[in-house]
């Protein structure tokens, strides 16, 4: 998608390098790290400069890449098999940075011509994520009428998926098929990846759009505002059930209440179908300075932490939400809109 | 209620002076202004350093006071209607300042030795919201059951209504009656009254009590962890429909959803009987300043604003909702605990 008037990927490879939107910075700041070593790439991925289950994807698997074509003859795989060690211990929870060392790993060992091979699955890894985005993009675009208002919750655009992204590649793919469609975006608090990270790719690729405080999406329904709303999701149960951003329960009662659409765009990796419901998902609680502190910029243009809460007090803070899968309309995936059944779930991941 | 050990009003007279918790200091300064003629109180009331509905009208009525304590002999009532006029333009959409500079003027006139009176009067407002704000906190604590779990949103405290408040009053009540309860405090973006002001409050109080974002709600009642919600009212029309800080009918729809008790506390002269219904009430629309910017403490104690979301995004600020009647519980004010109908409006208020 665009920065300024040009187009970007969060993450990318040319040649030896790997060049990565330094998302830590965003939005105050937009700067382009180039890695030059799989071991800068992994210290990237753990200072969290890149962020989003399908960008650390990519990264990872251009981190192994990196280390293919930098191994030295002698001690080849033992080079790699280091190398793949490094990546996997930087982000130990996420999903999809297995999946992408594994992947180039195993392509490269069994090829005969190793290097080529890896930096080709690499680059096929980042553009899977790139096709889904946009084949998620497309199905929900078919969900969105001309003049349509819609509320989203947190991040869930290019920079976290490569590009396009899942519930944003809806609103991006409407916005350049000429809909008229406005975005009333959720500051998601606390840490205000809507107002933040959002507000910014929006505003960039030129999408009408305005934050509201996380307060208001009730009332904004009540008033006939919202035409409809769409969220990512952290973890789909095989029975429909999602878990997503703090928040997006709340939103999703609301929603229901008004008889507003709710969707859920999503990945078809995001479903895990050993998980039987929400019930089984745990919730992770992070740190209550998240909600105590607020990063922001100061008028002299310096990137500032302060204190927004009352000096003593402890904050709670859940970091995710399951919303049950009867309050979710419709669930979009790169291989189709299904209903959040078991049945529709078994049948879309067979 | 206490601040440290000691116990402090949000505003008092003494003499002839007039002293205000700074509140526009909190929670980060605790600092008392002490007023020595009507002119400087008029300035505090200007300039929000006190502000809630209660503490406006006692400091109005106080100033009142002032004036009729500074009166020269000469030109008195000249001096006294000027006074009147000048307090009344601090805040002109304040009713409470209204009625009590209405009534101060109106005893002290009608009195053989108007400048007792009118000090008279003035303590009697101040005493007046006292006693509202302890009544409806001992009719709040009766729906407190032992082992409770009590979200609340925005500040209805006592630095508000000079003493008590009216939904943290029930809160205090229970407390000082040794219930075991805890609070989870609505942090009540985009102005965190809640994560400022109550979350001081409580902590003052020794109340057990944890700050979490406004998403967190809906997750916390899901999760049985909410077993009553109190909040205060801005203005309650003749049906029940209760006007209140953004975000209040969002927490409304999710308890209603749970099952979880929702109570309105406010002192009767919150009903407007000449409001039909919420659909009557104009919702005020506030500065997007208030959710681009955020005010908060460096970690060197200066009190710094720094912008908290992407650098040319809008934002959309409304101050209020309402809460349709069929969301709420009941309603607990200083004369009893009513269900949100007009038959019992209209008892209340007979």
């Amino acid at each position: 998608m665009k920065v300024g008037k040009k187009h970007y990927r969060a993450v990318w490879m040319k040649g030896k390098n790997v060049y990565l939107i330094k998302q830590n910075l965003l939005p105050f700041d937009f700067k382009i790290l180039k890695s030059k070593n799989y071991l800068q790439t992994c210290k990237a991925i753990k200072d969290m400069i890149t962020r989003g289950a399908g960008s650390i994807g990519a990264t990872a698997g251009f981190a192994m890449a990196q280390a293919f074509l930098e191994a030295p003859k002698k001690s080849f795989w033992k080079y790699i098999e280091k190398a793949k060690k490094d990546i996997e211990s930087t982000r130990p929870t996420a999903r999809d940075l297995f999946n992408a060392t594994e992947k180039v790993f195993f392509v490269g060992k069994n090829s005969k011509t190793p290097v080529q091979a890896a930096v080709k699955e690499a680059q096929a890894i980042a553009d899977f994520y790139i096709q889904a985005g946009k084949k998620i993009g497309e199905y929900g675009n078919s969900l969105i009428k001309n003049n349509s208002n819609i509320e989203t919750h947190c991040n869930t655009g290019w920079i976290a998926l490569v590009d396009y992204g899942t519930a944003l590649a809806a609103i991006y793919i409407a916005h350049r098929k000429k809909k008229k469609i406005f975005v009333y975006v959720d500051e998601t608090r606390p840490r205000n990846q809507g107002a933040k990270l959002t507000a910014w790719e929006l505003k960039n690729e030129g999408v009408p759009h305005v934050i509201i405080p996380d307060n208001a999406g009730a009332f904004l329904m009540s008033q006939g505002k919202i035409d409809l709303m769409i969220v990512g999701a952290d973890r789909i149960a095989r029975n429909g059930d999602t878990a997503n951003k703090i928040g997006t329960f709340e939103k999703a009662i609301a929603a229901k209440e008004f008889n507003i659409p709710f969707y859920v765009a999503a990945p078809i990796s995001t479903f895990d179908i050993n998980c039987p419901s929400g019930k089984n998902i745990p919730i992770e609680e992070r740190s209550e300075d998240e909600v105590l502190f607020q990063t922001g910029l100061t008028d002299d243009n310096k990137i500032k932490k302060i204190r927004v809460c009352s000096r003593g007090s402890k904050a709670y803070n859940p970091a995710f939400d399951v919303t049950p899968a009867k309050y979710i309309t419709a669930i979009i995936t790169e291989k189709g809109i299904i209903k959040p059944t078991q049945k529709e779930i078994k049948k879309l991941l067979s």
